[in-house]
C-alpha cells in the first residue's frame, strides 16, 4: 500500500523478495506507528529472528515471510552436493518453522514451496522454482485479499460509518489486508465513508496500527474506546461492522478472533447493524467441530495493567532529546493483578456474512462450499 | 473505608473536617494508586480549587466537599455585621459553586446548609447551625451507602465473580461507597467472593480506584480489559454486575453512567446475568422524560489516544530517580483524532434492579416510590 515517508509516497509491501541481492524486505512493525521503517534480512537466519521477534506479525504476512526465507536459504547454497542442499534446506525449513512454533501458516506455505521444489531436477532448477513459489504464495496472497475487497466492497456505501475491531489489515498480510480490504477498495472507487477504529485494549492494535493504515490511505477515521461503540450504535452512528478473524470453523462457522470481537457482534446484533468477518483462506480450520475447543490463549497480565506509548521530549526529562521515547507505563493499582484473555469466539448467530476471496457467505455455507475454500488444495 | 499506609491500617473517610483547625481533610485522588495522602484546605477557597482541580471526584463526594466548604467559610468570618456576613457567605457560595459550574449536587448540598443556617438567630448561631447541617449531610450520605450495602449484600453469595465498571466507590462518596458498598457489606457478612474490575478506558477508573479500593479491603479481584467482560460471560465466569450511576431517569428507569455500561448490560442480558445499578438519591433526576436527552459529554481526544501511567525509575533515565514518575504515553497513531463520547444511557429492559438507600426497586418502579425516594424532601 502507500506511505508517506517524508512527503513523498511510496509504494510498500509489508513482506517483498530482493532478488539481486537474495533479502527479504519487511517493514518494521515494532516502531509502528511512530516511525515508518523497511528492514533487509541478510540470511535464512535473520529472516526467521524478524518473525521470531515480531518485526513482522499478521498469520497471512509470517507465511509469505517463511516462504521467501526457504527460497533465501535455498538461493544461498553453493556447490552441486544434492545430500548436502537437502540437508542444508531442512535446517533452513527448521529454523523459520521454529521461528513462531504455535503458527501453522508459515509450515503451510513452506510445504507449498517445497513441493514445488520437488518437480525440479537440478540444485539450480530447485532453487529457481523455490523462490517462483514464494512469489506465487505471496502473489496469491495479494489476490485474495484483493478479491475480498472486490466483494466486501459492495457492502459500502457512500455517507455510511463503518466500525473497525484490532488489525486485519495490509500489515498482518503480504498486502492490502482482510477486514480493512474492503475500505481500500471503497476507496478506490470513489466513495467517501468514516471508519471508527477500536482501540482494541489490551494491545491497542486499532489505535497504532489500523490508524496508520487508514491515515497513510488519507480514509476518514477516528479512534474510539473500546467502551464506546455501544453509545455509537445506539445513537445511530454505525452503519457496518467488518473485523478479521484468527480461525473460523467450517464445520460451524464460529469465528475466534482478538478479544472483544464479540462483544461488538453482540452490540451489532441488538440494533440490527451488518456484522461481517473478512478472512484469507488458511484462516478456515476444517477439523475442530465446536468453537468452545478453541484454545484461548491467556497472555501476561502486564498487557492490561499497563500501555506502551511515546513519552514526549518535554516530560521525559532526558537533556537534549529531541524526539519521543517508546516507553511502557503501569496505569493499574501497582497491588492487583489481571485477567487477560487475548481472543474470543463469535457464534455464527451474530454474524451477518464471511467475506472471503471466493464470495459472501453465512456463516453456516461454509461447509457445503469447502471445496471452493480448501486453501490446503 | 480502610487504609494501609506504610503497614499500619487506618480508617478515612473520603471527606472529613477538622473543627479544631476549621479545615476540610480530603483523600487526594489525583496521586493514587500510587500514592495515598490525605490534604488539608485551609480556607473556603481552598476548598474550592480542591473541587476545581479534581483532588476530589464523585457526585456524593463533591457534594460534602461543598457543603463543609460553606461551614468553613461561614466560620472564618469575624465580627457581629449582619450585612457583611450575609455578603460573605453569598461569596462562599458562589465561589463553590463555580468550582464545578455544571454539577447540581454541590449546589443542592449547599442550598441545604444554607436552609439550615436560616433558622438561627445570631451570626454564632448560624455558623455552628453550617457545621451540624453539613455534618449531617456528611453524615446522611454514609448512611444511604450503608443501606445500599445492607440490600445490596443480599444479592452476594460466597463463590460468586461479580463484574464492576468504573469506580463508584468509596473514593466517588463520603465513605463505602454505591457500586462498591455491597462489596463491603457482603465481605463483613464473611462472604467469599471475586470481583473483575473493567479497566474503564479512556480514564481507567477501574484499574486505578476501584483496583487500589478492593486491594486496600484485601477483596479479590482482578483487572480485565473493557473487551474481556463479553468472553468471560461467554465462559459461565460471571454471575452479577453491579454499577453506579451518573444520572437515573425516575421517570423512565435509565441509567446515564460511565462509558461502556451499557455494553455491559447488553452483554448481561444475553448471558441471563444480572444487571444492577446501585445510585445514590441524589442522582434520581425526576425531571427529564427522555434518556435520549440527557447531555452525553464529549470529552478530550487525548484521553483517547494516549493514558496517563507511572514510568518506572529504570525506563525514566532520570539520574539517580527513586520512585515512580506520573507521565501521559501517547499510544495511538500521532496522526489520527479520536471521539470520546463520557457517558452512555442503559435502557431500563437490561436493568434487574436499582439498589438504592430505600430498597431495592425495578427501573420502571421508581417513579411510583418517588416520595420515598426524593432526596430533595
Amino acid at each position: 500500500m502507500n506511505v508517506s515517508v517524508r512527503g513523498h509516497t511510496q509504494h510498500h509491501r509489508t513482506v517483498a523478495f530482493d532478488r539481486t541481492h537474495n533479502t527479504v524486505l519487511l517493514v518494521e512493525q515494532r516502531l509502528l506507528p511512530h516511525e515508518f521503517r523497511i528492514v533487509t534480512t541478510e540470511d535464512f537466519r535473520a529472516t526467521a529472528g524478524a518473525i521470531r521477534d515480531m518485526v513482522v506479525r499478521g498469520a497471512p504476512a509470517i507465511a509469505a515471510t517463511a516462504a521467501y526465507g526457504l527460497a533465501q536459504g535455498a538461493l544461498a547454497f553453493a556447490g552441486q552436493d544434492r545430500v548436502k542442499f537437502r540437508r542444508h534446506l531442512e535446517l533452513v525449513y527448521q529454523t523459520l518453522k521454529a521461528a513462531r512454533p504455535t503458527a501453522v501458516d508459515p509450515v503451510n506455505a513452506m510445504n507449498r514451496v517445497r513441493a514445488v521444489m520437488r518437480t525440479g531436477k537440478t540444485i539450480q532448477e530447485q532453487q529457481l522454482l523455490a523462490l517462483a513459489a514464494a512469489e506465487e504464495f505471496a502473489g496469491e496472497s495479494v489476490r485474495h485479499c484483493e478479491a475480498i475487497g472486490r466483494y466486501g466492497a459492495r457492502l459500502i456505501r457512500s455517507g455510511m460509518t463503518i466500525l473497525t475491531h484490532c488489525n486485519a489489515g495490509w500489515l498482518a498480510c503480504v498486502d492490502i489486508g482482510t477486514a480493512t480490504a474492503p475500505l481500500y477498495a471503497a476507496q478506490a472507487q470513489g466513495k467517501k465513508f468514516h471508519v471508527f477504529c477500536d482501540e482494541t485494549r489490551p494491545r491497542s492494535q486499532g489505535a497504532t496500527l489500523t490508524a496508520w493504515e487508514l491515515a497513510q490511505q488519507k480514509i476518514s477515521h477516528q479512534v474510539i474506546a473500546d467502551n464506546a461503540a455501544g453509545h455509537l450504535m445506539q445513537r445511530g452512528e454505525i452503519d457496518l461492522v467488518i473485523v478479521g478473524s484468527d480461525r473460523t470453523l467450517g464445520h460451524t462457522g464460529e469465528v475466534a478472533n482478538k478479544i472483544g470481537t464479540y462483544t461488538k457482534a453482540v452490540l451489532a446484533k441488538r440494533h440490527d447493524i451488518p456484522f461481517y468477518v473478512a478472512i484469507p483462506l488458511s484462516t478456515i480450520d476444517w477439523k475442530l467441530k465446536r468453537g468452545f475447543d478453541i484454545p484461548i490463549e491467556e497472555r501476561h497480565e502486564s498487557e492490561v495493567l499497563g500501555a506502551w506509548g511515546t513519552i514526549s521530549a518535554s516530560q521525559s526529562a532526558i537533556p537534549n532529546q529531541q524526539s519521543a521515547r517508546r516507553v511502557y507505563v503501569r496505569v493499574a493499582n501497582p497491588t492487583s493483578g489481571a485477567r487477560n484473555p487475548g481472543f474470543d469466539v463469535t457464534p455464527p448467530d451474530l454474524i451477518t456474512g464471511i467475506i472471503t476471496p471466493a464470495g459472501i457467505f453465512k456463516p453456516k455455507e461454509l461447509w457445503a462450499r469447502r471445496h471452493k475454500l480448501d486453501f490446503a488444495d
